[in-house]
């Protein structure tokens, strides 16, 4: 399974007081990189909720930090994709400071398909390969 | 029209790397105001949505800020209606630090109720007096 | 003055249960824009506030919304800069979605030169000619 | 070494267009509900920066969501140390739905005491008894 990049530069709204990036928003940023990485495969995240009906829920995020982000660094946020099955999928992340390629984070987060009501669902048999999914 | 008072406490998560909480949260603050003030007026804005069908969009804000809070400072959000008709209505607030006293910042908001489809919509006649409208 | 155009991309972290974008969020765009308008006027704010010992204090946000953005939508951010004095600087926005072209919001901040203390300041002379200060 | 559990109410902010609250936010609660664990234990975070010039570094985040919270829902953010020593510590949390009694989310974060420059440091002798840091 291939990986994808997605750069972003780091706002000063994401900085606390301690003159660097606040922990939270690196899973924002896993967000984004899952999200680039799933158009990269071909699947507008925005069309598997309208179209497929099913929404990507996170039960388990995890996130270690080696080194901070600053204000105004341009971080790449490479993403791949570990397990996948019609009914669940995890995808991993690693965060870089892109001038000097120091990995800011690596991490994790384990998604359920779930149906409108929020309830398990399989993922349509269209996006299947996509996510590199046999079943 | 009464007003009401919340109490919140600065988080880190809010502050920014010039040691103080960063502008956009005064925003977000002015919403817990708001719909503490909405309870205390009777009305769950929760149920506004589920139940009335409409939402509150909003259409203005503006925040002056005169002092800046600072992490685990306990804000006083006040907030009370200005105009208020079936279909707008506007909320105005002032934030100020517990211990002192002392103003934050001033702002206000101005909403439209949308119906589910996010057309504008009258509130229905159920609301209408914890809201203080007449017509 | 020139004005500066930036994209981004709505994350779903900035959309709320109304299924569009939490307004506070346009502020943080306002952000994005003002900095990005810096750059390409030769500042780089991370140097203004390390090498000119400034913080641009925002003292006052305003924003009008005219139309909803959605998750996923690209966002043009056009942001130029007003009044400008060594003391204070005003930006102005408006944000468009970039398919449609449709404004989604207009705005302005005001902000104040700070220094480390937090106390009014001058914009040191060597910036001014590029936010187009004459004093 | 006991627990300490705050009461906290979602926010407009924290959903998402899935309708609950977006992911990230839990993380943004450990922070809150570590805060007020010190609190009570008798250590306020911010005399911990300012005067024992000592930040408490996120180094690892990790959260199971098992269901998902809602706006306007009171959560109780339970907290409570697991690891510590004058150099680490790691704090556990419960997030439950006040009403019903629901587990909403677990997870625990691990810290690094740092100093000013952001380099390893020891938390200073006075404030390990709180934390039941024995050496």
């Amino acid at each position: 399974m291939k990986s994808h990049e997605t750069a972003l530069r780091v706002r000063y709204a994401e900085t606390d007081q301690m003159g660097v990036v606040y922990h939270a928003n690196y899973v924002v940023w896993m967000e984004v990189g899952r999200v680039e990485l799933c158009r990269a495969l071909g699947v507008r995240y925005r069309d598997l909720e309208a179209e497929g009906g099913v929404n990507l829920a996170v039960v388990e995020v995890a996130c270690r930090f080696a080194k901070p982000a600053r204000y105004d660094d341009e971080v790449l946020v490479k993403a791949w994709i570990g397990v996948a099955s019609p009914r669940l999928i995890e995808f991993h992340y690693e965060m870089r400071e892109k001038e000097s390629g120091v990995v800011l984070a690596t991490g994790h987060t384990r998604h359920l398909f779930l149906n409108g009501e929020m309830k398990p669902a399989k993922l349509p048999e269209k996006w299947r390969p996509m996510f590199g999914i046999a079943d």
